[in-house]
């Protein structure tokens, strides 16, 4: 039986528990060794096919490959970099198929969201019209969540699990002192155009005593009028107000309150990041002193927090490609399948790449409240047992022992990629 | 014997672990009750002492005490509020006295920072005056380690396991995405005055090859175009450039980077916050791509990731003011003491009031490195031993299980206090 090597590469922005997606492609390969080469990783993701970069993760000790399961951000690289639609630009995918054919690949995982997704379809397309023996397997990462059809994407459960705690963390500490200083905080959580993390603000279920109490969704435009009157509300009944707002917040004219069009909006000039344009508002219009924080990369690296369910769906979709790939698998994206909510079960599930390349799942309007300041019940049934258990890394000398892979690039056969000017 | 009661307060910025200090205070006092009547504390601080807002502690079962170790935030409030110098306005002590009197209270603690250890001072030295029998003790707390005399303050080693943590997570997220996205990060922390916190970001040995590279202190101000060398040295040797900095970072001119003054600065208008006033430096004169964070609030309150060293230091102190009161001490700020280094040892010491008040210690020349741009082994050398361990709270349902208290007031019995005009 001629061998073949496995291509793995990571896409997009990187999350707390991709490692550990990493880590069950890797650690089951090496089972399976009769039947597969090698796990050939694409350095900076798919830029790493295309150029040749390819890192050869059997120089990796079984030790290193276990400490992937605990430490964040990607360890090959990842990139953020769109291969152009098949009939603009057949070129990047046959580069990519000739460096799969010069070192023997037979197997592509692709672990992203909904571009990468479209990409492996697309690669999966062109090997069939070429005729070369690829099975494209696409693996669910996203903290964003807002993948079709999956129950749910790695990645989402710890930033969850991060925002719901440092929310409330945040709330505990301006409740403490509302008396005579801060009335208001604002933490600014990630997701563009859905509200799947912000919604994490509002997991514990008597939020409005301790906060927070308000959380801004991007699927909801903001109504500064009802805005500002929760706010007072809020300050008035508890004494103070905490809200969590997502990055992708707008005005009632669809605008980023986040963008340079803030001003128009509210009358100020800011660089960037809704929570101090939100927090400005709050000053201005209701006079309460205010504190903000911005999560940033924080959210989706925050390994220390991760969620156990997160790390452990991470992994097992990991170990799932390669049992697809053996047992001839192709053109599928895996997903998490809800099996049943108490006691909260889940496996592993396929769906075409078809049927997930490029959509997006957004916040249903059943998870926001009424009057769209809040999250409701169905919201936390659904997302609650995303979060269960601690997954706490490795620590020594009072910190993280979060690993570092050597990293050995395969040696390359091919001239250099220099794609022709379109 | 005449029993008396304890009144503890807790003041300025909360912590992780101040709640630690008031369970030590509350359990060791009730080991003591033949000699030692009930703990009141102050509802939002020296402020229900002044408007008779006593909490009871009486009420709140031993579970519910137990359960202070592990929470954020102030139980009982917190305020800032300073007393005037006693020549300036002597009623507020005078008031504090009545309602100690009215509530059978012999001994005042006083958990808190400079200001707070020189209000304690101050009510030490007006009881004496007017002859009231008052025991004063001042319990250390402060993120921002700079009382003196004490080696740390409690608060401290947990706010810096935070920033370590979080900004090497953020640095391996940008580490893998920097050949096609963000260059550099940029990650604000706490510390107006003093830069222990924005220190405690290069607390892994290897920084500079995983990042944070650049650290920015208050200490020293700000030189735009060495500043900027560096930033791109980083960029070009490691791809990226992580850097954590002080909110208190300011310019050549002494004026601080995230006030309106930034405007003369570098030209630009913001609403507050250095981290996005030093990203669009960086923006304007090396065009990287950037990301930031505000952690805010976050920092400090973040019990899940709390130093074990801390959270023991914390909860230690707070038994020792009691058995200090038992030993008859008074005007004392009780004090940690490092006993050796390798093995890390403390024990409790103590320091007369009148040597604390109103002095801050900034970080000493030789924690920071000779460019100004990182911290020093000495400094790692100090400050490793106080992130050690983990102490993780309790969880329920996936999130952490912080206590609220009951709470209950004491039945008033004075007039209430309305200051006379000054």
């Amino acid at each position: 039986m001629h061998k073949k090597n496995i291509f793995y590469a990571q896409s997009g922005g990187v999350t707390a528990v991709i490692n550990a997606t990493a880590c069950g492609v890797i650690e089951t390969a090496r089972q399976y060794s009769a039947q597969l080469g090698t796990v050939l990783a694409g350095k900076d993701g798919i830029l790493g096919a295309l150029q040749e970069n390819l890192i050869d993760t059997a120089f990796e000790p079984d030790t290193l490959i276990a400490g992937l399961k605990y430490t964040p951000g990607g360890a090959f690289g990842s990139c953020r970099f769109k291969l152009k639609a098949l009939q603009e630009n057949r070129e990047p995918y046959q580069r990519l198929l000739e460096v799969f054919d010069a070192h023997n690949i037979g197997y592509f995982f692709y672990n992203g969201g909904g571009d990468s997704q479209d990409t492996a379809h697309k690669v999966s397309i062109m090997a069939r019209e070429m005729g070369y023996p690829l099975q494209c397997i696409g693996i669910p990462k996203t903290i964003d969540n807002d993948l079709p059809i999956t129950d749910t994407c790695p990645g989402f459960g710890s930033v969850a699990k991060y925002v719901a705690i440092s929310a409330r963390e945040a709330s505990l500490d301006i409740a403490s002192m509302c008396t005579t200083s801060t009335k208001v905080f604002v933490l600014e959580v990630m997701g563009r155009h859905a509200g799947w993390i912000a919604a994490a603000g509002g997991l514990y279920s008597e939020a409005a005593e301790t906060g927070p109490q308000i959380i801004l969704f991007p699927e909801v435009p903001l109504k500064k009028s009802e805005f500002l009157q929760k706010v007072q509300q809020c300050v008035e009944h508890y004494g103070y107000c905490s809200i969590v707002t997502s990055e992708g917040i707008r005005n009632e004219q669809g605008e980023f309150l986040s963008k340079g069009n803030s001003i128009d909006a509210f009358g100020h000039a800011q660089l960037g990041g809704a929570a101090p344009v939100i927090s400005q508002l709050i000053k201005q219009e209701l006079d309460y002193k205010y504190h903000w924080a911005v999560s940033d990369y924080l959210q989706r690296s925050a390994r220390h927090i991760a969620s156990q369910v997160d790390v452990d769906q991470a992994y097992q979709l990991g170990c799932s490609a390669v049992t697809a790939a053996l047992a001839g698998k192709s053109d599928i994206m895996l997903t998490i399948q809800r099996e049943s909510q108490r006691p909260y079960q889940w496996s592993i599930g396929e769906v075409p790449l078809a049927e997930v390349a490029n959509q997006e799942k957004m916040l249903p309007r059943d998870f926001i409240s009424a009057d769209g300041f809040f999250i409701t019940e169905q919201c936390r049934e659904y997302m609650l047992p995303l979060i269960q258990g601690e997954a706490y890394p490795l620590y020594s000398n009072g910190l993280p022992a979060y690993v570092t892979l050597n990293n050995n690039l395969v040696k390359k056969t091919l001239a250099a990629y220099r794609p022709s000017p379109q």
